[in-house]
């Protein structure tokens, strides 16, 4: 498959100087070329001539945790305290949930993502071989994770489990799926597990994800239990000496924050779901100083309530701004950088992805400018930033291949996901 | 006119019964009737009958705060410190802006706002009988103000204007425009001048909007000038014993806020113009608890970049439920509540608008749930809350004429505004 891209704005990354108009040629999965101009030669070698002018074309989103089959319960349990939201609504429905609601759930998280800009996603749930299964007929790509309780004998057949998915789908669907190790996090697995993790990623050559220090009674009760922050105790274990991301680290104290940098440790920032369900404000701008590599991630659709990467890049840099009381804190440059490519090197997937370059996946969206909220055009990236919504993305591009086409999803049917999903509610909460 | 909406869910207010089937009759500028059920009726005597199947209709969003025409600057100077954003770039465009700019201006702002849902918008800036003219001409609702500056002769000729202006635009455009007094500030209105603007509010029956606390830094210089807070000095000048609506209420004490409540002034709330621009977090839950009128507004769209009032509800509710680490500090229907009734009330226009009740104004909206970050259908409130955005509004109906069909606007030219806008610009910017 080839594609011709023309009359574009491109915006290659946060900080490559912004083409105008411009041109991007792909073959198979790669970006062959990008130019500026007009395209001179014959274009009846392509198999499809995109038309982007008025609009912006840039990396695809990049959302780097998440659990994307709990889009069947976004709505379901809010406003809630954390621990009566987990216990009594969202843990009793998910043991309920089949192989198959994973699939369909997936599919709505994925739809969802896709329209609005995203083009490699992170996972962490069960039933994962029906992630892998959506993902590969979606035409999304992914990074998976079977998600790892550690206890007793159910831990370590789930380890067996995790085995063999990384064996099956690490490189599935012409490489579109990529996998790690995701013990839960270290109040879930016990110290002892987490060094078998280690170990297992090493023998597997996969990295690991993993909640850290996500509520301040996380941090409280690790401190009491094992006389460690949970970031102490994941380095001591050994973990961090493999390529580890790290979800929240909202609850982290400047020594934590040292030992990450040390450690090479990648840490997704989920501004959304750390606000709604009041867990904090996780100290970005210290990351960021201490030159941690940091992705932004839009965690399940039940704590944000949206999968919408433009969010959280918005509120990445607003939130930041607000609270040190310095608009200054968190640039448009900054926050679509982290949106991108910090997105793909905190994956440990920055070889290849997270901006538009020869040789690069052709992973990008196109962004329709010609909307009240995008004019004038004083500063693309601004304007991409702080005023871009998901509503604004008409077509997405991923390896080199359409799959979101004026907004249409080409590989998905809305309707039938619409309706499944809410036969599925409907039988878990006995509606029918 | 007369309108059938039918098929629709009908979430009348923030705290009402959601009706899942029902329809509303528009009369006129009103709402005549609500109902459940399919309507059985002939429809022959409707001028539009519109299917809101799988769509919710909701009150129209109210912006209590903000400054239209600064459309034009969106992008044009973001990331600075607030007084360079100010004195070098903001202020030096603004001189140059000409009545013609700020007619094309507004209706690039009302245009945004319309087609992200709402129905009635405050505005305080110059040439405001330009932004009177963009009201009436594009079918939005909108409560007008002059800006003053209270210096010298300038301050009192403008302060004329301000009389001919309320004399000839209240009540304006079949009751479409209400007008107010727009003092913009204590640092900028001396306390002679703002006394004058209280008996002057007495005079004409129209109520105050003005900027209140915003940085930390206007406090302290009017501690410092005046050995007041900002609140103190408005409430000795008499401006608090009439009607007045505080835009921002940033860095207030408890003490100001008591004050606030004591004299009913009501605050415009607008949590992303303070996060932007560096200047922090208004204690919202410390103004509801005291009973204080609170609405939600956008600011200019220079400091946001947007003017989209489902991004400002959103956000009451996430930042202030993560500040506190609270996911109970504001809940989906007090945030809903704000951007409707709550709006209206502190515009003074609570007994005609913000709810569907028969009887009140016919400003309303249609928002598609047939989308996927709307699936499934859980919890209406928390969706259109938590969920919902700009882009999924379909229909937007004013005064009971329908203004937005379809995505489009039926009585603003997009494509000319857009050129106009780009056009004024670059002549501003000389980019010719
Ligand atoms: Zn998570
Ligand atoms: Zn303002």
């Amino acid at each position: 498959m080839k594609l011709l891209i023309e009359h574009a704005a491109i915006v290659a990354s946060a900080t490559a100087a912004i083409i105008e108009n411009g041109y991007i040629v792909t073959n198979g999965s790669y970006i062959e070329k990008i130019g500026s101009g007009e395209w001179q030669d014959a274009k009846d070698r392509f198999d499809q001539v995109i038309d982007a002018g008025g609009c912006v074309v840039m990396p695809g989103l990049i959302n780097t945790h998440g659990h994307a089959a709990m889009a069947l319960l976004r709505g379901y349990a809010d406003d809630l305290p954390l621990q009566e939201w987990l216990q009594n609504k969202i843990w009793p429905l998910e043991d309920q949930l089949t192989a198959e609601d994973i699939y369909v759930g997936t599919q709505l998280g994925i739809l969802e993502m896709l329209k609005s800009g995203t083009t490699c996603f992170t996972d962490m749930y069960f039933f994962e071989e029906q992630v892998a299964l959506a993902v590969e007929q979606s035409g999304m790509r992914a990074v998976l994770s079977r998600g790892l309780i550690g206890f007793g004998e159910k831990g370590e057949s789930a380890k067996q489990e995790a085995v063999e998915f990384v064996g099956k789908y690490e490189g599935y669907a012409n490489g579109r799926i990529r996998t790690m190790l995701g013990p839960h996090a270290p109040y879930t697995c016990p110290p002892e597990y987490l060094r078998g993790i280690a170990e297992l990623s090493k023998e597997l050559q996969v990295p690991i994800q993993i909640h850290l220090s996500e509520t301040r009674k996380e941090v409280a009760d690790c401190l009491q239990q094992y006389g460690k922050t949970p970031i102490q105790l994941v380095k001591e274990v050994g973990l961090l000496d493999r390529p580890v991301i790290g979800a929240h680290c909202v609850h982290v104290t400047d020594e934590d924050l040292d030992i990450i940098a040390a450690c090479g440790m990648a840490i997704a920032h989920n501004p959304n779901s750390n606000l709604k369900l009041g867990s904090g404000i996780a100290p970005l701008t210290k990351m960021l100083e201490r030159g941690i590599v940091v992705g932004l991630g839009t965690d399940g659709a039940a704590s944000n309530n949206r999968l919408d990467m433009f969010e959280e890049m918005r509120m990445a840099a607003m939130i930041h701004k607000g609270l040190l009381e310095n608009p200054l804190a968190i640039s448009a440059s900054t926050a679509l950088h982290l949106a991108t490519k910090g997105g793909a090197d905190a994956l440990f997937l920055g070889n290849s992805l997270g901006t538009l370059t020869v040789g690069s996946l052709a992973d990008f969206i196109i962004v329709d400018f010609q909307k009240p909220h995008l004019q004038p055009r004083h500063d693309i990236l601004a304007h991409l930033v702080y005023a871009a919504a998901a509503g604004d993305v008409r077509d997405v591009i991923i390896d080199g291949r359409v799959v979101i086409q004026n907004k249409a999803c080409l590989t998905l049917d809305e309707t039938q996901i619409f309706k499944q999903a809410n036969q599925i509610v409907d039988r878990l909460l006995q509606r029918q």
